[in-house]
């Protein structure tokens, strides 16, 4: 994301000072490194309690807050209260999953002198990192911001957090991160173990500082490959987990445009507009039966729900989205089939539809199949399916595909490839929207993500977590959840085989 | 590990041909990834029995191997019979736990509108990433080698796996190459899912391979450190699992020193001349009360066992620790307990016992405190426990941390900071020896591995898998285990629920 220049005071909200200063960051680091000797220890129930009082003082505080984002981002009252909605409701997901328990992957062996070699008692299950570095994003300024997932999974793992902010919503991070570090301070949770900073170089500096264990980044991929590298050639490499960019491709088959291309077209009009397109899962990419008129479906449901220019997040991002979509609309063989690529006005994304071949596409992949943040994408016309398929694998890593067939279409060689360059497969619906959950999937091959990980959903935990074993400890001297009278009533594998508590309400024993 | 050249040919064992090529190792990378395109796609049913074939034709070829291996390693037949033990129950465990499937994490949410954002039908399970390179040790011929751990729990998890075998034991390499390739073939294995190539570039180039998809190494850490650098270079960065140097500290409290002080003379000088202390796991320093006599007692404990001059792995080993202890022992502040660094014999290592303060180390750890690969472990005199927990997060992070204590000792404190620098964390014993089990976590801080997963254990698979989730998906589109009927009758989470299949022998409904 390119970084402008935070717009003119008209809120209540507090001007943040300058930059961080680097004694600043040094003050911040040590004092989450102070909290985490705190976090480590802390209970699943005392997080949980500090995390749900950040999310009431952010629904408290929500009518204060979507007017600052609003202001900062353009997106409409709309949709960033929904937001603050879907950010606390993500934190609330977060408590109610360390207190189930099985994030921890608790593992007990007994003794078997009959192993090769002979096993002693071991016992183990996972901890936290430490200090998390937060980068948030510029386009949902609160789910994936100061208070997002990347923030919510690193405190429910028990780690402290110091969040680089976005420039792109100054005041709405500064007074987020204000309202995050009080309620957590408030409901417990120590001194230090949430922070707001601001300013390239002091991201730079954050990245690279030994106190801080991993990062969680969203963003572009020129500015996060750079972050990226600065994590795995420090002194001791962290963990970056970055969400870097994505086209996300959708296969249309012949027999569902038959069907249904009427439907199919408004449901694309509607999904790579949403929020002037800037979203991660914007379908960036189209793959339709050659000759057909889809293009021109697409073009009239523009036209029939009046999706025109929408205000973009910044000067910067409109910007790049015009001259991108204008380069691309330049090369040879692509045709615009909806918009003017060469007429957006400054601050906005007006919707554009390109179109071009899987031959195009094959022989330039790195031109035609860039990410182009905006409301835009590109149809690709291909011959038969085995053309489209080797289209979609020259689009590679995304964070999402997406296939709309009927019934009558043999669906396992388009899973196949599908499954091979994203981290989740739609069938017959739009990647916009990534719902909050236990099996969410968020992340996938690079560039769309730098790790194995998801940003979304329960198990995002498990990047700002390590394992540990304990091997012939005293009782007294393991944590809670591996001692032998299992106190905090966890699932855990015992001797190879997972067991339930019995009793506890709300977990099933059998069935399934 | 210095590379060395082969020695000379005196078995049947056929001497490799010279290094791979370039072409060679891209026809071996292209056969691999079509490989893939099956062992994606097979059962667990299928790769256990691939496994289990391979696991028996190492033990039948077990007294061809021990020979080659020993005339290559000098590590003795009775260490190396039991290492191919320990090699096929590996092979053995991995086969079990995927047939067991919670590795998978099947996870499935059913759709729920009143969530915010609206939850969509998403299933999620882990899959393999594709082609993976593994880097065998020098120091376990067998069971961190060519059919070792990272090479078991990548076939396991269904990616094929190209070793880049280690000059020291090349005639092995090659050996158990073919008889595991051949195997694994034998029992339906798709052909190319397992390689063998040689050479320092042939590695270089496989980890900067194109249709490589993740790394497993274990060996130094500047052979480490530079591969894992190449690794995240890459355009497309690729997970390097690395294991690359630990110090493993041992705490003696002075209650303990007090109780047992023979005993625990005893052990530790069993400990780390084991193997002629050629073990990741080598005790390398201890942290004694200040003023005691341990050090003598360790040097009586040699003396009493007869523990001499051992052969080392290769010349270039044995080298580099006489230059390694001799330059610790002329520090100023390093006293010799027991052996003569300066002394040693080409091709051998003499246990050497060395002492310090912990002042010494503080003040400069970055000289006192690597590892020095072979039989030495360094003493260091502690005042209090505060002064021993000071030098123990001195030593930084370490595969393994162990205390020895007496009932009446606080055990939380060191227990908190031991956890802090190691991946396991023992009691009243000796970190060599790392059993092969459920449990197990073989892998801490940097830099004694690159990431934050094991490479011993069932949980090593996780890194060579990645998630991914279906999102609405006609149940026929599915893979069996995410189905509705769960015909594969493997753990679920179900709506957040972990759900065991009923009537499944060897899986306990309730209890623990």
């Amino acid at each position: 994301m390119t970084e402008t220049a935070a717009p003119e005071r008209d809120t209540a909200a507090p001007v943040p000072a300058g930059d961080t200063t680097r004694d600043q960051l040094d003050a911040i680091a040590a004092a989450a490194r102070r909290a985490f000797a705190v976090t480590v220890a802390s209970t699943a129930a005392e997080r949980a309690a500090w995390i749900r009082a950040a999310a009431d003082a952010l629904d408290a505080a929500r009518d204060e807050l979507v007017p600052i984002a609003d202001e900062e981002t353009r997106l409409g009252a709309v949709r960033l209260t929904g937001e603050v909605a879907r950010t606390t409701a993500q934190l609330r997901l977060f408590a109610d999953a360390i207190l189930e328990g099985s994030y921890l992957e608790a593992t007990i062996d007994h003794p078997d002198p009959t192993t090769i070699p002979p096993r002693p008692d071991l016992r183990r299950m996972l901890r936290p990192l430490g200090p998390v570095a937060v980068f948030g994003a510029s386009n949902f300024p609160f789910a994936f911001s100061v208070a997002g997932g990347d923030t919510a999974s690193a405190l429910a793992a028990g780690c402290p957090v110091i969040v680089k902010g976005h420039p792109a919503h100054p005041r709405l991070s500064a007074r987020t991160a204000e309202i995050v570090a009080g309620a957590l301070v408030a409901a417990g949770a120590p001194e230090g173990v949430f922070a707001h900073v601001t300013g390239h170089e002091t991201g730079v500096a954050l990245v690279q500082h030994p106190e801080v264990r991993a990062v969680g980044f969203t963003g572009s991929l020129g500015g996060g490959r750079a972050l990226f590298d600065l994590a795995q050639q420090r002194p001791d490499p962290i963990p970056f987990y970055g969400e870097l960019s994505a086209v996300n491709p959708v296969l249309i088959t012949p027999a569902a445009l038959e069907a249904r291309a009427d439907e199919l077209a408004a449901g694309l009009a509607g999904s790579f507009t949403l929020g002037a397109g800037q979203f991660c899962t914007n379908p960036g990419v189209v793959l339709v039966p050659a000759g057909s008129d889809f293009g021109e479906r697409v073009a009239a449901a523009l036209d029939a729900s009046s999706t025109g220019p929408a205000p973009m997040l910044t000067e910067g991002i409109a910007g790049a989205f015009a001259s991108g979509i204008a380069g691309l609309a330049a090369r040879d063989g692509v045709d615009v089939v909806a918009g003017d690529p060469t007429a957006q006005q400054p601050g906005t994304g007006e919707p554009v539809v390109l179109r071009t071949t899987t031959a195009a596409v094959i022989a330039d992949p790195g031109t035609l199949l860039h990410e182009c943040f905006g409301p835009s994408t590109l149809l690709i016309e291909y011959a038969d399916l085995a053309d489209a398929l080797a289209a979609v694998r020259a689009v590679g890593g995304s964070l999402t595909a997406t296939v709309h067939a009927q019934p009558s279409d043999e669906l396992a060689p388009i899973v196949e490839v599908l499954s091979e360059v994203a981290g989740r497969v739609l069938f017959a619906g739009w990647p916009t929207g990534v719902a909050v959950s236990w099996a969410q999937q968020h992340g996938g091959p690079w560039p769309s993500t730098t790790s194995t990980h998801t940003s979304v959903g329960v198990s995002a935990m498990r990047r700002f977590l390590r394992p540990i074993a304990f091997q012939d400890a005293p009782d007294a001297a393991l944590p809670p959840e591996l001692r032998d009278g299992n106190p905090l009533g966890i699932p855990r594998r015992i001797d190879g085989m997972l067991v339930l508590p019995a009793g506890v309400p709300g977990r099933r024993p059998a069935g399934g």
